[in-house]
């Protein structure tokens, strides 16, 4: 059993999940603020270096999970593993963000999907590592094909 | 304040942190088996058709942190958020793992930079977003440089 407290809070134009663009070829580029708490400050310096970084939070307004999901990007439901879906044994999000610039304990980022006021777990630089052709996207590039 | 449980555990080679391939240009092609726990196994559905995963998981045999960290990769110190080492704040694992395949609540995976029995918390579809063209890897890509 684990127990993680907040390094921080994200600042989002979300106020409600209803509000978060989902679905299907689904960009995201709202901007907004990884706020980390002032006794981490040190921890976030050369961070400023990467253009991309992971950030693992928690989906704090989700009780309870499902073991399929029938994701917004098709009709046909999945093990939830196969999907991005908040209601997962361990309601853990990730998400990658571009970095548009630091303030001291604020991260100026692009590409927030997460509500306001999520606590944020983890922030790692990002560093991708697999080609794009090597890449298969299984049910999602299918639902991609049945909807195009 | 946040708690979760294990979903399952990684089969890895490495029983020793001593023996994971670490530093500059290293190529992690380990091969080991991510187990899920049998009450998990409906939300491995269709995790088949992805080429590779994200695997969450947490650094079990570290205690503390330090809010710098001086990687393999460099001689230098870093803010913790902007390298990889497992002295964080939450002491929370990421790894993209190729798929190789499933067999039950077994998923064969090449990829794995975790001890063996680390504690698995979460496994997400791997969909990758950001162009090789616009990544900037900060200190990283100077520490390569300076090596090179």
């Amino acid at each position: 059993m684990f127990l993680f407290n907040p390094i921080g809070f994200v600042e989002s134009p979300y106020k409600e999940s209803s509000e978060i663009p989902k679905g299907l070829g689904v960009k995201h580029d709202a901007e907004g603020v990884l706020k980390v708490l002032p006794e981490f400050e040190l921890g976030l310096v050369d961070v400023d270096g990467f253009s991309h970084l992971f950030v693992i939070w928690a989906f704090d307004r989700i009780t309870g999970f499902d073991l399929t999901a029938c994701p917004p990007s098709d009709n046909r439901p999945h093990g939830v593993f196969a999907t991005r879906s908040p209601r997962r044994p361990n309601p853990i999000g990730l998400t990658v963000v571009q970095l548009l610039g630091r303030d001291h304990v604020r991260l100026h980022v692009r590409g927030v999907d997460m509500l306001d006021g999520t606590p944020i777990l983890d922030i790692k630089p990002y560093l991708s590592s697999v080609p794009q052709e090597t890449l298969r996207r299984g049910w999602l590039a299918e639902a991609e094909a049945r909807k195009a």
